[in-house]
């Protein structure tokens, strides 16, 4: 499928892309290239890298298809790094977690190399990181989300497409904004009132006292706090038009969970939660694994 | 221990109290008492019940403990109906997940046994409800907050903790508004916050599109939105001071995220998470079982 394919950022999602097609047999020779050099070589000891490269121009010369699977916050810079050295022929597509700022930054940098760049986005855990985390079955059974562009040549989708279907991943596409939409309400939001929800705690002067009694709601409530600072600080600022709307919608039922409070409206209270549970178990039954 | 104790509500709860207490031979005749006959019923069947009673009278006569353990909503009328027939030297504790409400109604039905009624929380999950949910080991290691009465027997305090701890329970011990105010903090309102979330989404037109990409950090943060409808009803009315004094908190919290992303400020968004990450994590490494 492909003699020889770049992947820019070898962490968890890079490395296991990389993994996922070596173990399929579709791939010659991965390319690693990347912020830091222990990484890459780290990479490599793992199996995860055929060649390190330091230098796009070396790194993108024959490539079939490049991966960016870096924080969003650094999409603009390394595709304006690369851009010069992209050959006509080359996939692009990305892992990154927003889309409508990796559509912007696609129309800036890589303006002439639409017809074979389709963004995407796995929806795959990241609680570890790093290259030492990747593993080959990483997207089996997991969504991967292609949000191609109007100017994609047809045969560009679906190379990349199979790509990510060789992984192992269940295959879907909407546009750049539904996905922001989607994924603003489903997963940034959380991840914002979580980190909100402990850090107020943490700020505290009896938070010693707090964390103590915390048992296993807690624990799993604000087990996306854990997550790591930067990768959502750049999806906060990449989404934060759609997390600003989601985040609105939420404040003004918390303003009527307030209100039934106020009023000890516990009949209001138990019909809203008995609601809420009902979704919740019907959702669990259907999504979990 | 004991001779005689009497368990009204067996559920969970409840249940694990008694099987405690058997397992350790602590304890010679459980009589259970409750609102579903068939729930008791079960509970005899699985050897957790020796006797069934349906009239206070009965129950109570010549008992060592009453153990309180419905929904708090419940909790004031039966003490009602309990208190005419509790005799001066039987112990009473509850499992309430509230206690100031639990205060109110012990001084208004049971002021003639101040002596002896001694108020508890345990901290043990309720993913799982009902009699057939009840284990020996629910309690080991999971903390119990004893609130005790300035009006209690010390006697009385020793030989209740005494009974929680035999179940394997960690004792501690605080006043009932600390109690209130930890927990609204640490597990009211994660709850509320949950419940709020998974309520919001469901009642949207693409609530089914939502659902479908929802992963496992939605998972996670929405799991407590499962709980049961009506101890969380009563759980938000009794608590309703504190919890609003914590909703207030997070609503300035959440005020103040919002006014970073509308300056799109990263670096502010980054500090704000490493530092909720870094809280986060220790508490798991420190507390997680």
């Amino acid at each position: 499928m492909f003699e020889r394919i770049v992947i820019c950022g070898v962490g968890l999602i890079g490395g296991s892309f990389a993994l996922a097609l070596k173990q399929a047999g579709l791939v010659k020779t991965v390319v690693g290239i990347g912020r830091r050099r222990e990484t890459l070589e780290e990479a490599r000891q793992l199996g995860i890298l055929d060649e390190v490269a330091t230098d796009w121009a070396v790194a993108l010369k024959g490539a079939d298809l490049l991966l960016l699977a870096m924080p969003v916050g650094q999409m603009a810079s390394v595709m304006a790094a690369a851009a010069p050295h992209l050959e006509a022929q080359t996939l692009v597509t990305d892992a990154g977690s927003t889309k409508t700022d990796v559509f912007e930054a696609v129309y800036t940098h890589f303006a002439h190399r639409l017809a074979n760049v389709v963004p995407a986005h796995p929806i795959a855990g990241a609680e570890k990181s790093g290259p030492s985390a990747a593993c080959a079955d990483l997207y089996v059974g997991k969504k991967v989300v292609l949000t191609p562009l109007p100017e994609n040549e047809p045969t560009a989708i679906e190379r990349v497409r199979a790509a990510w279907a060789a992984c192992g991943a269940v295959m879907s596409q909407m546009s750049p904004q539904d996905h922001d939409r989607v994924f603003a309400a489903v997963s940034h939001l959380p991840h914002l009132l979580a980190f909100g929800l402990v850090h107020e705690i943490q700020a505290r002067g009896n938070a010693e006292q707090l964390f103590s009694f915390a048992a296993s709601g807690f624990r799993d409530f604000t087990r996306i706090a854990g997550s790591h600072p930067e990768m959502w600080r750049d999806i906060c600022v990449a989404n934060r038009q759609a997390l600003l709307a989601e985040l609105d919608a939420y404040l003004t039922e918390l303003a009527y969970l307030r209100a039934l409070l106020m009023q000890g409206d516990g009949k209001a209270l138990e019909s809203l939660f008995a609601e809420a549970s009902a979704a919740r178990n019907a959702w669990a039954e259907k999504h979990a694994k």
